[in-house]
């Protein structure tokens, strides 16, 4: 069965007999490879956690980004190839950008979301957009944002262009086990505070590096409507409240 | 014979020695892995039921959309990938909005049909219009409507482009056994409860999860000429009718 | 000498060593799985009369169309991939208009079929006109017609981009047999109602189905100078008079 | 030896080991699948004879053309890709009047021909005329005309676009024997008269089919500078001569 | 295994089952061919020392260069494909120069390092800007430099396009050794002097050949921001201080 | 070692493992299947004689040329593919044409040898001039001319685009054994006669048919600075003269 | 092992998964087979001599040019493909005439090589300059020439673009003998006179012919600023030094 498959899955937009297409399927498995994300949505507000992978000591943590801001009220958290996420990010902070001078109002999380699914869609096409490319995006995003009249938005996206609005979400190499925490700890009534523990709680139990302050990044949407990344200090009292 | 075929199915315009296109075989394959939708039309109007994948609690479901408006007066169900179905819907929105604007009347569910067809047949071309891919569109669409004077229609378009009017069609990974119920139910004189009633309980049927309002959409159009698709109320009244 | 054969069939535009175009013959291949078409010319007009696949009894048979109308003088009966078709068609339809327009004359059947032709043969080539393919189309057609001063024509134009002028000729799966038998009743003195009888006659018995007013379309053209597709009605009364 | 030869054969324009082009060689293959053609040029004039397949009895003969009119003192007999064919005649035509309207005097056999040729070595450049192919064209001309001052002239042009002056040739699936019997019969004396005996009753040798004014072209081009294909009459008239 | 990956490495941009993109892969392991370079950064400034292999003793070593300057205050050593890095270098100079001619102000060391990742990033894609390549370039780089109210920096990028900020860092066949001497050697409050006999030291544990003046290259940035190579004297001296 | 050749040799463009391009060395193979050309040059003047095949007597022989002149006071034979052979004489005269009308003066031989070497060194190039071609030309060529102060040329031009000065070359499928022979009946005080009479003795030696007036070719070009194919009688003659 | 490389070797700008590029290596195993060159820098001057293989005793030595000259002030001599040196060598020709026109001042012998190695890293890429080629070029260069102020200079570039300056240096054939006898040889304080010797001694041992004033080609440039090619009398005299 095996040597079937491999007649298919380098043509990046051919279907295979079982009406699959594999270049997808690939880029989700890389993924799978990348470091592990969480989001939760509350009804106060959104929270990321992504962990960093510092293989030496001499690396200089702050400069391994994995929450990027998008616009004042949104921004997400990534895994995967960190290359291939940065023309995605450009792309959200253009449309952003484009939205509010257009239209005089914040885009909604959804709205973004949607441009760079657009985006990711494109792989393999001869007429694509300007940053589309050959092959499917290697990367999933958790977008989180409080969109004006909406509240608290939080968004998954992954390789294939599909996007789902969720409560909590768990990304990356050990996202199988992060998601079934997530399911036992998340309730509707959840406050931003309990919702930090939580993805903190789970990141610490799915890492294999003991969880600090170097190792994690955090961040967080709440009713200010400001998309907020934790300072080291922020990090590490989150921490020491776990 | 396995071996043959694998040589000839890779190339996405190319008859294998049968006379046949593989790939789009393939892309009707690909349907098969989608989730089952359902339509009815009766002479009062058009019912479409669509199952709605919820993989996880901690999705929000009503960010999963199966079903469609195109226009006031018509609307689609789709199965297959998510991903190719959006350009298409964009492509019939376009079409129906440039219609009314040139010629001050509603397009009618045919030629809208048609045009997203037109659409389909172009893979792998290299002059083709924008939109169109390299490989077939995954995608099976039920378009449902009132045309002025025609009144209700359901239209069934497939991955080769063939579209035909149905009076009772069933799409996706159930659609087998869907059909067969739907053969045996359907009647010429069924009014639009009794056609909700029927996709619906095919659906529960066929569906592997229990049915409930989260993970089914219904939408229909009557002679108000109005494509209306279900609140969360009016989906868990049509299942209690059951 | 099987696995010879491969080696050269895929190459759209290439010469197998015993020099043949491998891609032409499998599209004609193509026309052997499609419905079987059947038409006669008498001194009198031309009939076409078509198999229709209704695979399902929820189809509207109405929505699957065999036979086309080309101008008031012509039309055509069609049999293979039904998508490549609506491109040979609409390429007849604009070449008929353009030449009544520009000459204020009818064109001739055999201008019609070498119009099309002509866009048939340009398969798998770089600088082809607009609607040309990279592949043969998988299409057979017989274009009947009543030409002014020539009076009633039947041409039948191939994948290869071949036409011939007939008396008679079958295409489709079931052509081999319907052509033996239009070959024994065919006569030079036959008048419409009698070719029209012959072509039903033909069909029902190469069928599977049985033949309804619902499983076939019959046309024909007089010297009214008017193609004329049958009525429901007149379909009905001609299998009547077998 | 065979596995080596199939390794280089599908490269349209790539060298084999021993400094053979294939694909040239393999559209002369497809010459000997064609029908037979056979000229011969006299000191008053030239002849052309070519077989006509009519593979049923419905077909109507005249709709198959084996020799066209070039110029009105020159025309040419094919065999091969019908469908190839029509490129160069029409080449051919354009050719000869743009000379005629450029230079006010008719254009010679061999620059015709010459023209016809420069079209044929362009198959598989990128950069190559309208009309060029990627591959070679599948068909052999007999070009036969009279030049003001040259006389009778009789040009053969194959598919690799080599082209010579003839005092007889034939051309198809038959033209080993006939031009073997070319051979014998031809000398220098000969008239037209003599010499459509020879194409006519060579043909009648090699061919399948008993000859008959249908299943065979005849055309002829002597001293009044026209070119002149026989009517079902004269055809008839030389087939009793023999 | 092995003949699994086989399949997918030479598509440049392609999944393999796994999700990795291969072609990335093999140009670090071009790295690992290329001479080592070292760099520390230190609260004073930046050390930088690169291997140079002077196959002959008729080469002259001066026209071997392996670090260089890109502003004043900014420079890099390399590892890897000599010819590649000289687009990569060309590109970092011109970033640099219209910065400061656009802002009157000195680019930093991350926005020049991300201006080249930026192009290290587009391989194997249509529509890449000019200097971009079909596939990863061979080349890994340490940019160090001073930035004005930043202080020393040091830049690590590799072919994959992902850049870090470092205390320290090797690159090239021996960095796996060097690089755990550095983990033994750093700390934070290394002077620029320490830092040196550091980098010299690690280079002449790990060099085959004797370390010499002729085969380093040394350069460091210090609170004057000027980027300086040693010249062959300093570097005598600075061996000589080991 | 074959199977290891066959990998490398259709790549038109692509070294060996041994740093070959075979694609070149076959067509240096073509022009051993090729018929045989002689060149002499002496002070006097130079000697072309080449053997035409003529495979049938029914041919026209004066309609195959081997023999071309370029220039009134250049010419050359070839040996190999006779249709790219059209392409490089064709770029020969017209270079001669266009450096006569700039500049006023003849052309010399080396300069218009050199012309049509830059064409054949443009194969598989994209941005290649008119004229190139997707593989090398197979294609030998002799230029013999006179040039103005500098005397009698002979240049020998092969696929490759390599070109030198001979004083003596034979080229074609006999060439090895010709150029023995020449080698063994050169010397520096040959007339033009001595010449002629040596290249058509060596031509009678090597060719299977006997040597005629109508299968060979010669000319020649002496201090009248006229290149001078010769005439059936003069061809006779020197034939006689042997 | 062999299957593996033979995998990755023929892709012209893939990496292999050891992270080589396998055609920049066989474009230098083409040197290999090219004839020998050798080149000797010293405080007076440059001299360069190369190895010319006359294969036949009929062709004309001076026809065949290994040493060019590129500007007054320098030269070079080449080993491998002819054809693809003539692109290096205008490119060359063309950038000194460029800066000589543009600055006033003779273009330094480096500046010229870094010109040639810019071309020469471009194979394989689609926008690239114009001479780029879809190959690495098959040469290897030795420039050679006297800078004003720096004195005389010896620059080597191999396929790959990588160029440094040497004080003695062998290409070809024989490179790898010759080189060793350089480094024997070589010393600081020779004279041009002494060089001289030296170079044509070492081709002396290591060509498989007689060394004669016919095959083998000389150059020096001294502190009159002037690339002088030896005539065959000078040649001889070197000869006779020896």
């Amino acid at each position: 069965m095996f040597m079937t498959r491999s007649e298919y899955d380098r043509g990046v937009n051919t279907f295979s007999p079982e009406g699959r297409l594999f270049q997808v399927e690939y880029a989700i498995e890389a993924i799978k490879l990348g470091s592990t994300a969480i989001g939760i949505q509350t009804s106060e507000g959104v929270v990321l956690a992504v962990e960093k992978r510092i293989t030496s000591p001499l690396i200089e943590p702050s400069s391994i980004e994995k929450v990027f801001e998008i616009d004042t009220h949104v921004g997400c958290a990534m895994s995967g190839l960190i290359a291939d996420s940065k023309t995605m990010i450009d792309r959200a902070r253009v449309e952003a950008q484009n939205h509010w001078f257009t239209f005089d109002e914040k885009m909604t999380v959804q709205s973004i979301t949607k441009a760079v699914s657009n985006l990711a869609l494109q792989f393999g096409e001869e007429d694509s957009e300007p940053g589309a490319m050959s092959r499917p995006f290697g990367v999933a995003l958790l977008f989180a944002g409080y969109d004006e009249g909406l509240g608290p938005q939080l968004y998954h996206l992954d390789p294939s262009g599909t996007y789902v609005s969720c409560s909590a979400k768990a990304i990356g190499s050990a996202s199988e086990g992060a998601q079934t925490s997530l399911e036992e700890q998340y309730h509707k009534s959840m406050t931003v505070a309990e919702a930090t523990k939580s993805v903190l709680g789970i990141l610490k139990q799915v890492m294999e590096e003991k969880l600090t302050s170097t190792n994690v990044e955090v961040a967080s949407v709440t009713n200010d409507k400001k998309f907020h990344v934790f300072t080291k200090e922020e990090v590490e009292n989150a921490i020491k409240d776990l």
